[in-house]
C-alpha cells in the first residue's frame, strides 16, 4: 500500500514536468482532489461533521418550498441543481416575483464551498451562515425564524430525521436546520477534466484546451480566478476601467469595496456572468474582464481560446436522487402568497 | 409459462373469496396491475410509445425551466414531484406572481395517467395534449409555442436527444416537444398497499384501514370515487348541497356543470383540497363531499375512519435522478420576467 503511494506520487512527479502543469500550479490554480477521502475532508465542516444522515437530511431541506412564507420558494429554485446551481436570470426573483434590490445575479451553489466567503459583498464565512440568510430575506424566501422551525417540526418525518442526524436530545432549530443545508451543499463539488490536468493526466485536456489554459494565465486572468475555486476571493473591481453595466443596480462591494470572485468552474453553463448578470455571452464577460481588471484588450481570438479553456472546467455533478418531501400535516403552517 | 398463469389466476380468485375485496372490486375499485409489463402496456400510449429515451428527454423538458417566458417556472413548478405532484397552494401560482383566475388548485400529476380525462373541467383527453396548455397559459409559464421550440432547438443535446427518441428526421415543434413530457408523465405511478390488497393480498391493510374501505363504500364515496384512479371522471359537483366554498373562484365545471373528480391516491399528502383548494384538512374535506355530494351527514368517527383508508392510498413512487439540464447556447432566447 505504502509502495503503491510513493510510486504513484513519484509518477505524479515526473508527469508533473509538462511546462504547462508546472506554469498552473506557479500560477496557484488547484485541483480538486481525485481522492474521495481526501476530498471529503477537505470539504467537511470539523463544528459539524458531514454524515449521510445529515447530507440526505440537508437534501430535502434544501429542495423544501415550504420553508419559503409562499411554500414555493425553496433554496434550490434559484440555485437550481439541474441547471448548473443557477437560475440563469440576470437578477434572483423572490417572493411576490420581486427582484434582487441591488439587482444581484444567484451565484452557483457548486463549488461554493471552496469559496473563501459567501455572497457577493463576502459578508458570510461559510455556507451554514450563508443559509440563513436567503431564507429570511423578504425578497428571497421571505420566512421568518419561527415559520421555518415551526414547519420543519410539523412533520414527524423531519423530527425522526434530525434524531437519527444529531440524536435524540437535538433542538431542531433555525441554526440546526439551516446548517444541515450546508452540509448537503458541501457535497456539491465538481471534478472536471481540469483537475484531472492538474493531477497529472497530460491528455486530459485537448491541446486547445492547454492552449487556452496558456492564455488565460498569460493575460493574468488567474491573479484573481485562482485557487481550486479558480475565484472565491474578495477583490477590487473595476480597478483599469468603469465597468461597461455599472449603472445596473446598486451594488458597491464590501465596506471596502471589494467584490466577490466568481467561481470559473462550470462557468460555461451559468451565464449571465457578473455581479449584476448584465453579461450575457463568455466572450463579452471574458473581454470586459480583460478591459476593467487587467488594463487591457483581449482580442476575439484570445477569449475564443480562454473560452474554450473554460470547456475543461465542466465538472462531473454528483447525482441527486429527486427527494420525496414529508406530507404536511395539520400542524404545518398554511402557505401565504402575500 | 400458460400453467403458472393458470396458478396465479387461480390463487387470487381463491383469496378473492374474502368479503371486503369482493365488496370493494363490485364497487368498481381497481388495482394497479402488480406485473411491471402488465402495467406499463396499461399507461402506454399507442400512438407514440414510451421508450427509455423519450422518458429520460421527457424527464428533462418536465424540469425545464427555460420553457417558460421567465425561464424561471417548469411544469415541476406546480406539480412538484417531490411534494406528491402538486405545490401545496390553494390556487396555483404562475408568471408574475399571477393566482389561477378562476382560482383553481393544481392537481397531482401523480397517476394522472389514469383519469379518463384532464384539467378540472375535463377539456383535454390525455397527458400529451394536456402538456400543451399550462406553457402557453399567460397566468402559467406564459410562453409561445415559438419560444419553446426556440428554446429546445437551442441546445444541441436536446436535438440529439430528440433525434435518438424520435429518429434523425424529426421535427422538434411543440406538439413533439409537449407530448414527450406527457410520455415521461405516463411512468408516474404510485403502486400502493391498497392495490396489493385488492390483488389478493389480505394483509396488506390493516384492520383499521379495512375498516375505512368498508365505511368509503358503504357511504358512497366509490361512486364516484372508483376505477383504478379512485376518480378521473366527470361528475355533477354540490347535487345534495352547496358548496361551502362556493364563492372562491368562479369556475362553473365543464358545459354541462361536471367537474373532474380527483384522484384519491396520494390523498393525505396533496392538500388543499376541491377544485378550489379552499379546504385545508381531510375531514372537512370527507365531510363536506358527503353533505354536498351524497346528501348524508358523514360524522367524526366515520371521517376519521376513512382517512385512515386513504394511508392505504400513499404509493411507492417512482424514483426520479433529477435531471442535468443543458446548458444554454448564445441561441437561447434570454429569459424575460415580465
Amino acid at each position: 500500500m505504502v509502495k503503491t503511494v510513493v510510486l504513484s506520487t513519484l509518477v505524479a512527479s515526473i508527469v508533473m514536468a509538462s511546462p504547462l502543469m508546472k506554469q498552473a500550479k506557479d500560477a496557484g490554480l488547484v485541483a480538486i482532489p481525485a481522492d474521495a477521502k481526501e476530498l471529503r475532508k477537505l470539504v467537511d465542516d470539523k463544528r459539524n461533521p458531514m454524515t449521510e444522515a445529515k447530507i440526505e437530511l440537508g437534501k430535502k431541506l434544501y429542495f423544501e418550498p415550504r420553508l419559503s412564507k409562499s411554500g414555493l420558494i425553496s433554496c434550490n429554485s434559484c440555485h437550481s441543481l439541474g441547471t448548473a446551481g443557477v437560475d440563469g436570470l440576470s437578477a434572483a426573483i423572490g417572493h411576490k416575483w420581486t427582484a434582487n434590490p441591488h439587482h444581484l445575479n444567484s451565484p452557483t451553489v457548486y463549488n461554493a464551498v471552496f469559496a473563501g466567503s459567501q455572497f457577493w459583498d463576502g459578508r458570510d464565512p461559510d455556507l451554514e451562515k450563508q443559509a440563513q440568510g436567503p431564507v429570511l430575506a423578504p425578497p428571497e424566501m421571505a420566512a421568518t425564524r419561527e415559520h421555518v422551525v415551526e414547519v420543519v417540526n410539523s412533520m414527524p418525518e423531519y423530527v425522526a430525521e434530525f434524531k437519527t442526524a444529531y440524536g435524540k436530545k437535538v433542538k431542531i432549530d433555525y441554526a440546526t436546520i439551516t446548517k444541515t443545508i450546508g452540509n448537503f451543499e458541501r457535497t456539491l463539488v465538481t471534478p472536471a477534466p481540469f483537475d484531472k490536468f492538474l493531477n497529472g493526466d497530460e491528455k486530459a485536456l485537448s491541446s486547445a484546451q492547454k492552449e487556452g489554459l496558456k492564455t488565460f494565465i498569460d493575460k493574468g486572468c488567474a491573479t484573481c480566478h485562482t485557487g481550486i475555486a479558480l475565484g472565491g476571493s474578495m477583490q477590487a473591481f473595476a480597478i483599469t476601467g468603469k465597468y461597461k453595466y455599472a449603472d445596473i443596480g446598486d451594488f458597491k462591494g464590501d465596506k471596502n469595496g471589494l467584490v466577490k470572485v466568481p467561481t470559473l468552474r462550470n462557468i460555461t453553463q451559468t451565464r449571465p456572468y457578473f455581479h449584476n448578470g448584465a453579461i450575457w455571452t463568455m466572450k463579452e464577460a471574458i473581454q470586459e474582464m480583460g478591459r476593467i481588471q487587467l488594463g487591457q484588450t483581449i482580442t476575439d481570438k484570445e477569449a475564443a481560446s480562454i473560452e474554450v479553456f473554460f470547456t475543461s472546467l465542466d465538472g462531473e455533478k454528483p447525482e441527486v436522487i429527486f427527494p420525496m418531501l414529508p406530507a404536511s400535516t395539520n400542524k404545518t403552517p398554511l402557505p401565504n402568497i402575500k
